[in-house]
């Protein structure tokens, strides 16, 4: 079993990291009045591991500062975060079981003007089921328009923030629904990513995502899937995508960064189209990282 | 200088509370591992306290038990934390300062399904400016249409979540412009709410504020002014307002429990009607409560 490692960032009032200590995790850490816990007022990467390599480590801590910028946070010192992200998952020392790596940033302790940080590295769930079976999915509104990371920046559509509320609520209606996630669409009727995922769509031959400056987050995991079919002469695109698109495409999948890619196997209650030559091989590449 | 106090209430994992418990707000209590730290997945109440009372305890109860349905929490034993508020209230034991009390259940550590809960009571800060002077206000866009609450609840709007990530960004904007505070304004023009306040404008010698069932909250101290000024003989009203109505108003305040009622003095950088006859009246009243 995998012990799970707590490292605390300490930061001063300029937003530097001053130390870098290993904690109980067990122990209570943080104080009731710190904004992540009052206001979800901070933000995160989960970074996956597998085989003890921390995979995708500079896009996270690039998106990472952009969440950071989004927010009005203190710069993040990335080198101090990269550093303590390897340290951790160092101590961790466990190359058998896949991890996840929570790294947060928040605004503090009210009133202190002094961030907090801390990365927290644990064994990840089993996806087994979810890679190799595939995943049911409904589509659920998002309730903004595909401008609003653009006429709306306050409201944070593209930064990984802590306030994930909607995110959970969302998962829960899928439940629901007797599914096992979720795709938002925006009220103009683009396909927008998951709650906790991009969605790659194999259309006429081109693997398709949602482009960043829809407010969405840029996917780590979608990254090296693209970067790796690219390799094998696979062709890209970064553009809208309409649900009817997405309804009629040759396959479906969602990237993340503890599952890595789960192919989606009915959409709305639909069976979808399955791609089953490019699911196992692309797997395969993502946890071979 | 008052003391904080801080209960924590312990529960179980069908979601009662076992105990409650004085500890120590300055030492850490929260576990990184927390759902409100990590997801901004809980809700919370702000409950104004002026001379040792706790205003308007029963309605931040009702929407407390609100929220946490509309997240699927488990529903919170009223009597518990009612207990627990004036528990803290009476240890604070200041009548002098106005206080306010933090209450807040979150979801609990991730993967243990047992809620985490506490009580917090502090001195709030002095909002004799924004009282007496008024507040400078901008509109912003919520994003959202006016019924979504009703097509799409897994937004959560009307629900008070830990996940103000937004309503932060949006005062870092409102303060970017020059302003203290916002009014957001749904995308087909509706005026909601404010981040952390309820919209009472006067409107042909009615008080006229937003129905809860357009997704804002149900304000606490917007209550307790309409039963002050129906009191008085004057008409109340909860009805749909345009932005054109708010610009057009005799008058309009924001009401929130810390702060009770601030007059809007510029909305948009517009200098506003002002009711110089109600404000003090009204303020006074809410006081007194």
């Amino acid at each position: 079993m995998t012990h799970p490692v707590l490292l605390l960032l300490t930061h001063d009032a300029d937003g530097r990291v001053v130390s870098v200590d290993e904690r109980d995790p067990r122990e209570p850490q943080l104080s009731v009045a710190d904004l992540a816990a009052t206001r979800g007022d901070g933000i995160f990467e989960s970074v996956g591991v597998v085989g003890g390599r921390a995979q995708a480590l500079e896009p996270h801590l690039t998106r990472f500062a952009k969440s950071a910028r989004m927010l009005d946070l203190p710069s993040p010192d990335l080198d101090a975060w990269r550093g303590a992200i390897l340290r951790g998952v160092e101590i961790a020392a466990d190359t058998e079981t896949e991890l996840l790596v929570k790294v947060i940033l928040t605004r503090g302790v009210e009133g202190t003007g002094v961030p907090t940080g801390w990365v927290h590295v644990f064994a990840s769930g089993s996806y087994r089921a979810a890679r190799d079976e595939g995943i049911r999915v409904v589509t659920l509104d998002r309730g903004y328009r595909s401008d609003v990371a653009e006429t709306s920046p306050w409201l944070l559509q593209g930064a990984k923030t802590l306030s994930y509320a909607v995110n959970l609520a969302s998962l829960r209606e899928a439940a629901r629904r007797g599914a096992d996630d979720v795709i938002f669409v925006s009220t103009d009727g683009i396909v927008l990513e998951g709650p906790n995922s991009t969605v790659i769509a194999l259309i006429d031959g081109v693997y398709v995502t949602t482009p960043p400056d829809l407010g969405v987050l840029e996917g780590t995991t979608q990254g090296a899937f693209f970067a790796h079919v690219e390799s094998q002469g696979a062709s890209t695109a970064y553009r809208p995508m309409t649900l009817a698109e997405l309804q009629s495409a040759s396959a479906v999948w969602l990237a993340s960064s503890g599952r890595q890619i789960a192919p989606v196997i009915t959409l709305d209650g639909v069976v979808m189209a399955q791609d089953p030559a490019v699911t196992p091989v692309e797997l395969a590449a993502l946890l071979a990282r």
